[in-house]
This record gives structure tokens, C-alpha cells and sequence, in this order.
């Protein structure tokens, strides 16, 4: 940065920021994103109205994200009496208008990550997601030797599963080593409501990488899991289990089996078809077929930047 | 209403609307939405930022849904340039601000239903969802004499089939009455940009009625759905079957077979683990054992105010 070496221009600098820093619940005098200049837009989603924009500011990268802000309940007398309405469209019992809502109720959540480097950039970026179809044989000839090489470290599961992190998050504990299991929140819930409730339980054994290495030996393990998993939710939350989506994910994000609970009301990231296997049909398939999993064409998604695509590109299978 | 035997009223009334009609694009002397009375709120989204309220509107009953329009790309440096930031947090590249915007670039899109009836009331009420699980039998004791009994009419899909409606939005169609289909948007998409991709193949055969009445004699129109479905699309839309999701609900939303193909890029309502099944996974189901879908156990969700829902519990089953 051309300030580095200018004594006065870095103070001046430091004084910016200390004033910006004071400015915590007043207006800023300069805004840092007025002179925000745009060069794309990373990703934007009408469903949940926020937008993701790289672009500079004073000469450095910069990512921009804006979210309007959820409508309070809290609010909504003082809304509603306060804003002025445009008539767009009248129909019978139907009609429609744009609301013009005083600013201080109808903010704008801004994040601006500056300077931002390659790696922000990369992560706010729409990535592309596939459809892979994998046959048993390819998981033994390409996912297989792939995850191995990756040795992607499981220590954190091993640290949670012998008490040395996260003890005093555990919910309940099933400790025996074939059919044990240990239950816990995942760290998308802040439990603080029942609507997202979400938790995960780990298994005891550390030989059973994911849904492909499962047969009816496991059947033990997965029903216990199930029924004490459920148990334990309608006691401690009193969520019934006909409110749960109790599932695996294939591809799974660590090869340590582990089973998620989620609120049916909440549609978590990843319960959709194309990676949630139902603990349900799961035992169902394997009491019917021991090597189901072993031997079945399985569906999932993989995004542009998962070496897991590659490695199927690779081989010609996409 | 009072006014219906009184002239002058009845002509103030129709006066007011006139008025209210060539406010179109104006700002409204009277706000309808001012005067407006909560009763509760119905359903909110903080993800979706929108929320639906009942309540009145001089003495008659109202539901006031609002919903926060998406950040649109076209007026972006007119909104960074002319908001007003409050600092929120700061901490190393991350800083969080407050941001105010121009009214007139951050609407609140208004729909009125006035007067509501209950019927209204209750279809933007959130209603909880139930898992229920279905064996072939209760399909066969519970399910099949609810829907016969019910006779959902399925007369718009034979209008379709016959071509005496939408025939101008089938993409494509094979007339073989075995194996035969049709493929058309479906109503959700409104066609501008694949984002969004949604389309249903609807067979031509009649005695389908869902999942459950599939058997390998079944593989032949299975096959030839996903094959010239995919291919059409490709050709059509440029959409490779890897980013296409294709799968069957259960429950279905009608009991004539029909087959979604949705872009992966799109949450549809309705792909989650609970009620989409793969056509894949289906297609090898039904190779590996012919009556899968007969005897297995199926979970799905149910709203409290689906009648199919009281007769699972009527049976004790729920």
C-alpha cells in the first residue's frame, strides 16, 4: 500500500478509522461504500433479497454484501401507520401497492470485507453445482482412493467422541463401542427456538466412512440410533418424532458416519433428495439387501470447486 | 353489507374506488393499510423476509401480506451512493453497518385481501406438518379408499392430454399410449431464465395414480422419460441432465403420474428428502425388485388440514 511508507498519510489513516470507529450508532460523515466502484456481482438471491457485489474501494478489493433485514413483529403498528402507499394493481377482493417505509424501519444489513483477498472472493462466489451418478465401482476406483488421499482429518469428531471438546455440548451418550453414539447440536442451531432444531449424532466406531460402507451388520447401530436419538429429542425439546427429519448426507462433508435430526419445519441446507438419505428407508433398504449401498448408483451433487468433481471429469464419467 | 340497500352510500363507495383506481402510480391520499387493526400474525419468514397478518380494516376482515422486494442489480450504484451507513461492528477485513436507503429504492411490495373470508385466512395460515408413515398396507386399508372417496378430479390433466387446454405450452410429446408423455412448464416458472427451470412430464397412460402403483412393467415409460425428457431440455434450454433434478412426489398434489424436472440451481418447494423420490433411484428400485414401491414402507409430510392426515389418525397410526 502506498501508505506504508508516509508517516502522515498513515496517521491520517489511523485517525479515520478511530473516527469511524466512534461513529457506532451515528451516521457516517463518508460512507465507504459511496465511492464503491462495481465490478460484478458474485451471487444474489431474490428468494432471501441479499446480494454479494466484488468491486474497490480507494483502490483496494472489496466485497459488498447487502440483506434487507427481516420484517419485526415489533414494529409492524408503526410500519404500517407510517409508511405511505402506491396503488399498483386492484382485482376484486386482491389488491397490491409499493410501500414506502420510513428508513429506520426497512434497514439494510451491510457487510463490507476490505481489503478483501482471492479466498473471500472465491467463498461468496456462486459456485456451479453437478449431478454425479456413482456405480459402486466408481466409488471403489475413484471416490474411495480420492477421500484416502485427501486424508481428511476427522481428529475433531475423535475429540468429541473422547470428551476432549465440546463435553458440555454433548446432549446424550449411547458409550458402547458397536452400537454407541453420542448426540449433540450442530452449530448451525443456536437453540434458542424449536423451529430450526438441528443435531447430529456421531457413532462410536471409527470404521464406517458413510452410507456406502453400511450393511445389515449395521442394522444394531442405525435403529439404535434412531430410537434413542429420537427418545432423547421429545424429552429434552418435546419435538415428536413425526416432526423429525432424521437423515444421512451422500456425499457426506466428513467421512465419520453421522446421522442429522432436523425440525421438519426447518428446510435445512442439504435435506434435499439429491443428498438426504431417509434413516427410514435406509434400514428398510438394508434389511432387504444387505449390499444395497455396496452396489447401487448413487446421485449426488458436487460444486465446480470440489477436487471430488474432477477426479470424475478425469475419468470421463461427467 | 349495510350498504347494499342504500344508494347514496352504495355510491360513495363505488366513488371512493374510482378515486382509488386512478391513484395508480400516485401516492394514496388515504392509506388502506393505515387504519389497519392486527389481530395475529399468520406467517412470517425471516429468511424470505415477508410476513402474513390478519386483521380489519373498518370492521371487516383483512390479510395484509408484505414482503421485502429482491436487491435489484440495475439501481445498485444509485443505492450505495445515496445511503446513509451506521457502523454496527468492526473487526480486522469485516466491518457491519446499518444501511438507510431511499424509500423509493427499498419498497415493501403490499398485497390487501379485503374483505378476507376464513377460507383465506386459513390458506396463509401456517399449518404444521406432520411425518407420517405409511406401510402398503395402510396404503391399501387408509390411503386408496381416501383418494376414491375423495375423487380429486383429474378432468384439467385429461384436458391437457386431449389438448383442449394449454397446447400451446407442451414442449414436447410422445403419443405412445404405453410409454407415451407430455412435457410442459410448469405453472411456478415463468420461462425468463433457467435459474429457475421447471417442467412436467404428465403420461399418457390413465391407471398410474402414484409411486405406489409402479412395477418394472412400469420401466419401459420410465426410462423413455427421463431419456427424451433430458434430451428435450438439453436441446431446448441448453441444460445438461447433471444440472437437472428429475423425481416423483409422494403424495402426490394429484393422483395421475407425473414427473418434475426442476434446474439443481433451484430450492423447488417440494425437493426435500420427505417427499421427492429420484427417477433414478426409482427406476433402479423397481429393477432390483419389482413390487419396492408395493410393500415398502413410504414417510411423508401432511399439513393438520389434510383430510388424509385425520383418517392416519382415526386409524391410530399417528
Amino acid at each position: 500500500m502506498a501508505e506504508c511508507g508516509n508517516g502522515t498519510a498513515a496517521k491520517k489513516l489511523k485517525t479515520d478509522t478511530d473516527n469511524e470507529c466512534k461513529d457506532t450508532g451515528e451516521f457516517l460523515s463518508e460512507s465507504p461504500v459511496s465511492g464503491f466502484e462495481i465490478t460484478r456481482i458474485l451471487r444474489d438471491s431474490a428468494r432471501e433479497k441479499n446480494i454479494f457485489i466484488h468491486g474497490k474501494v480507494k483502490d483496494q478489493d472489496a466485497v459488498v454484501i447487502l440483506e434487507k433485514t427481516p420484517i419485526r413483529q415489533d414494529t409492524l403498528t408503526e410500519l404500517l401507520k407510517s409508511s405511505e402507499l402506491k396503488l399498483e394493481m386492484r382485482n376484486d377482493v386482491y389488491s397490491t401497492y409499493q410501500l414506502h417505509a420510513p428508513a429506520h424501519l426497512n434497514q439494510i444489513k451491510t457487510t463490507v470485507v476490505c481489503p478483501a483477498t482471492e479466498k473471500h472472493v472465491k467463498k461468496y462466489l456462486r459456485q456451479e453445482i453437478f449431478l454425479v451418478e456413482e456405480s459402486g465401482e466408481d466409488y471403489r476406483s475413484i471416490t474411495l482412493p480420492y477421500i484416502s488421499k485427501q486424508s481428511f482429518s476427522v481428529q475433531w469428531v475423535y475429540n468429541i467422541l473422547e470428551k476432549k471438546a465440546e463435553a458440555d455440548r454433548i446432549i446424550c451418550e449411547d458409550p458402547d463401542p458397536d452400537t454407541g453414539f453420542v448426540l449433540l447440536p450442530d452449530f448451525k442451531w443456536d437453540q434458542k427456538q424449536n423451529e430450526d432444531l438441528y443435531l447430529i449424532a456421531i457413532v462410536h466406531r471409527r470404521d464406517i466412512k458413510s452410507l456406502r460402507d453400511l450393511t445389515s451388520e449395521h442394522l444394531p447401530l442405525l435403529t439404535n440410533i434412531r430410537n434413542k436419538g429420537e427418545d432423547t429429542i421429545q424429552k429434552r425439546y418435546s419435538v415428536p418424532s413425526s416432526k423429525l427429519r432424521v437423515y444421512l448426507h451422500y456425499q457426506p462433508s466428513y467421512y465419520h458416519l453421522h446421522i442429522h435430526f432436523t425440525s421438519l419445519d426447518y428446510e435445512a441446507p442439504g435435506c434435499g433428495v439429491e443428498r438426504a438419505h431417509l434413516l427410514s428407508d435406509v434400514i428398510q433398504n438394508l434389511q432387504a439387501d444387505s449390499s444395497y449401498y455396496h452396489n447401487r448408483i448413487m446421485t449426488f451433487p458436487l460444486r465446480t470447486d470440489d477436487g471430488l468433481l474432477l477426479e470424475f471429469k478425469d475419468a470421463g464419467k461427467l
